[in-house]
């Protein structure tokens, strides 16, 4: 153990005691005598003092630190005189008076500075996102993330969900977006596809049983990148099985009550307010209205259910009929007539948006449990059998065996934690973010590989590929 | 909610309530007048009883069930005759009396049954994972995972860790096993590849100040598959700065302790024991013991850290010294000498890996936080510096702005819950895991995709690929 604190923990109460802190050089102030160093790490700064006649070997090593050098640090607490409390840092009241210093390892002069909140250009954050995420900004996003999930992961297990894991490595089913596609070596010339979303599984989950399940987990769309989104996404990703509208409610409700109280402290009115999608369009002239008295205040949390959708459009391009949440949704039974003789534009699905701000943050469906309805939402779409065979078979055939009725949602983690931390980009609160153009700048993927390697996966690149695109 | 109540929870002192239940028909007894279904859900069993002279209706249509049909039924729970109470399950001495019944979903006769021990193929009960996840070998230790987990997750974060997730689409770096490529549409010709392990990412988090870091996380190997591996597995990765190897111990000997006493209530004995490499080789003539006093015991559960292994071995076909663990191990500084002599054979590296009942379920080490000694061992494995730049360039750079002493380490989540579950294959821990040949019978993935896609993404399969492989 090379520290007994931390930086962020050490109060009038622990005055007199001998401390190692460990962190990094956050500011300095050399009055010759007296050297003063702030030192950082993740759960604080405590200002360190330098006195040649306590230590004159830590006040000479004192003299050659450098900003964001590491150094290890022993001293007594020491109080602060009344008029040195600084009021705004939790560890102001004391400081250390070091009596011994180790430089753990030194730093180049950082490119931006880590103690600042000057705004830097995020080309030159993402380069050196390991700097960056030392700053205030992102860690403090990423530490609330944290406790997001934390909360999420508690609550649900309480609630009795099962958080079951579900393939990386799938079949490629592309609807809506494109797949992210990855070769096999195995068998050269097929291809593994990244999930766009687990919809299938937690589908198939339901067949077996398993009537509450979760996931925190990644899904891949291979999108033209728009403003904010990203290729690698994460969502909270739930299924239930024997319930309708009103328990996806309720469920939803206690959990963002139940995370917004622990990570926010703030206590949030239930149940949210609902708006069909048509109220919301003609009042709103869109589908995930703003409901707050005031669209700039990022301290009100207006969260709005939006229901009612209808279950699909015409595509006027091609002439068809496309579902308008997923192909899988279920419709209002209220609407049987116009759907059997086939006025699809009057049928309203049963799925729902979650509206957070203006944003949407989440959104889910019944589900259909019929495979002849099945069917026939795919012939309404113009998915052909062979084709719906090929792609969803095996879903219509574990609908064969015995499906239970089901209903889910999946809520976007990126964008929540965007949404209550005050952030204006989701790329804020990911570790490491993909640009918009959807490259790392601190790795540099992707990137060029060995031809030997794709030789081994039975492919090759038409293209040379540019790896500084 | 179609339910008031799940199959598991009836007692005696739910006497004479109405209640609904949801859930599968497990079995069924008709004696004519009397028709007996046992109905399953997630939580167990309940014994349902029509009789014609409480509803004509729910005997009639109870007449017409089948096996695994999904029903709804609502009835009176009675407590049943001293003679007749089933000491078996939990809900033994009661059984509900059906007042009405509606089949809320057929099924057609399982391929294998679910009310039975039977072993079944396994090619068979993957290709319906759907029904395989009903019996309850594959369900309760995907249950016991989920305890597992949610264990974890809470004991984590009580102890100040942050869970920070590592993007799946990342650079190609490949070391010991091959990458899994994924080409990049927007930038055709070059590849992501998925990641090995999120080594180099929870790396740069300790650089960025993240001093307890870790996630439940998905790794991808594309390896020619041996017995028990998958090319996607799930590991607990961790990473701490300002610790050394006992702090590394601690930490994990404290979560094993509670999580064990959590999921199993079993009071585990730490600290584990120790043993050299030299001595495990020695003595059982292995590098990770089995030290279980009856090695055929799945209720003993012995754990062992292995430590003090060499930090090179020598390839003799290609005349050349690798890293025993990986390259940014950390060495013993008492080995400084022959480190500095060249003789590389006798460095102790100060890497670990803790062994349960002679499986090796995680391992780790001290990295390397001196970018000169990195650079070093790079030299001394033969990678030379533009390799070594262009794979790990971006932790050298790291590495020059003040890199803190860090550590870490990884568990298999998948081998943790079989050896955990007394079960053989880490197959049956996974919802829907790979066959042995990396595909899945479920889904018939790896597919053949579109030539459009391909096009798309700028690549060519030079095979036609075998979807039946």
């Amino acid at each position: 153990m090379l520290r007994t604190h931390t930086c962020g923990e050490l109060r009038k109460s622990h005055e007199k005691q001998v401390v190692t802190l460990c962190g990094w050089v956050h500011r300095r102030r050399d009055h010759g005598k007296l050297i003063f160093i702030d030192v950082r790490d993740r759960y604080g700064v405590t200002q360190v003092v330098f006195v040649p006649s306590v230590s004159k070997e830590a006040h000479d090593v004192a003299q050659t630190l450098g900003p964001e050098y590491v150094i290890q640090v022993t001293g007594e607490v020491v109080g602060r005189s009344a008029k040195n409390v600084n009021t705004e840092i939790p560890t102001g009241e004391i400081e250390l008076c070091a009596s011994a210093l180790t430089v753990l390892n030194t730093s180049k002069v950082p490119v931006f500075e880590i103690d600042s909140e000057t705004e830097v250009g995020e080309e030159l954050r993402l380069a050196h996102r390991y700097l960056d995420l030392r700053r205030e900004k992102v860690s403090s996003a990423l530490k609330f993330r944290h406790k997001m999930c934390a909360s999420i992961h508690r609550f649900l297990d309480e609630e009795g969900f099962l958080n079951i894991e579900t393939p990386v490595l799938t079949k490629s089913t592309p609807e809506g977006a494109r797949d992210f596609l990855v070769p096999c070596r195995l068998n050269p010339g097929t291809f593994f596809a990244l999930p766009q979303s687990p919809q299938l599984f937690k589908q198939m989950l339901m067949v077996s049983g398993m009537d509450k399940y979760y996931q925190i987990v990644k899904c891949f769309r291979d999108e033209d990148l728009r403003a904010d989104r990203q290729p690698e996404f994460t969502q909270l990703d739930m299924e239930m099985s024997f319930v309708e509208e009103e328990d996806i409610f309720a469920l939803t409700e206690r959990l963002f009550k139940a995370v917004l109280k622990e990570v926010k402290g703030i206590d949030l009115k239930t149940p949210f307010p609902r708006m069909t999608h048509a109220e919301a369009m003609q009042r709103y002239k869109s589908d995930k209205p703003d409901v707050r008295k005031d669209k700039t205040d990022k301290s009100e949390f207006a969260f709005l259910w939006v229901v009612d959708f209808p279950l699909f459009k015409y595509n006027e391009e091609d002439k068809r009929w496309e579902s308008e949440h997923h192909p899988f949704t279920s419709f209002n039974k209220d609407d049987m007539d116009a759907f059997e003789k086939g006025d699809f534009g009057k049928v309203r699905s049963r799925s729902y948006d979650l509206v957070l701000n203006g944003n949407e943050i989440g959104s889910g469906s019944i589900r259909i449990h019929d495979r002849h309805i099945q069917k026939k939402i795919f012939d309404i779409i113009g998915l052909d059998p062979q084709e719906a065979e090929k792609r969803f078979g095996f879903l219509l055939r574990a609908f064969e065996y015995g499906a239970p009725p089901h209903a889910g949602v999946a809520y976007g983690i990126d964008r929540m934690t965007a949404i209550l931390t005050g952030l204006d980009s989701i790329r804020d609160t990911i570790a490491f973010p993909k640009t918009q153009k959807g490259s790392c700048l601190m790795t540099d993927a992707p990137s060029l590989v060995d031809e030997a390697q794709l030789m081994e996966l039975g492919i090759m690149a038409l293209n040379k590929g540019d790896s500084d695109a």
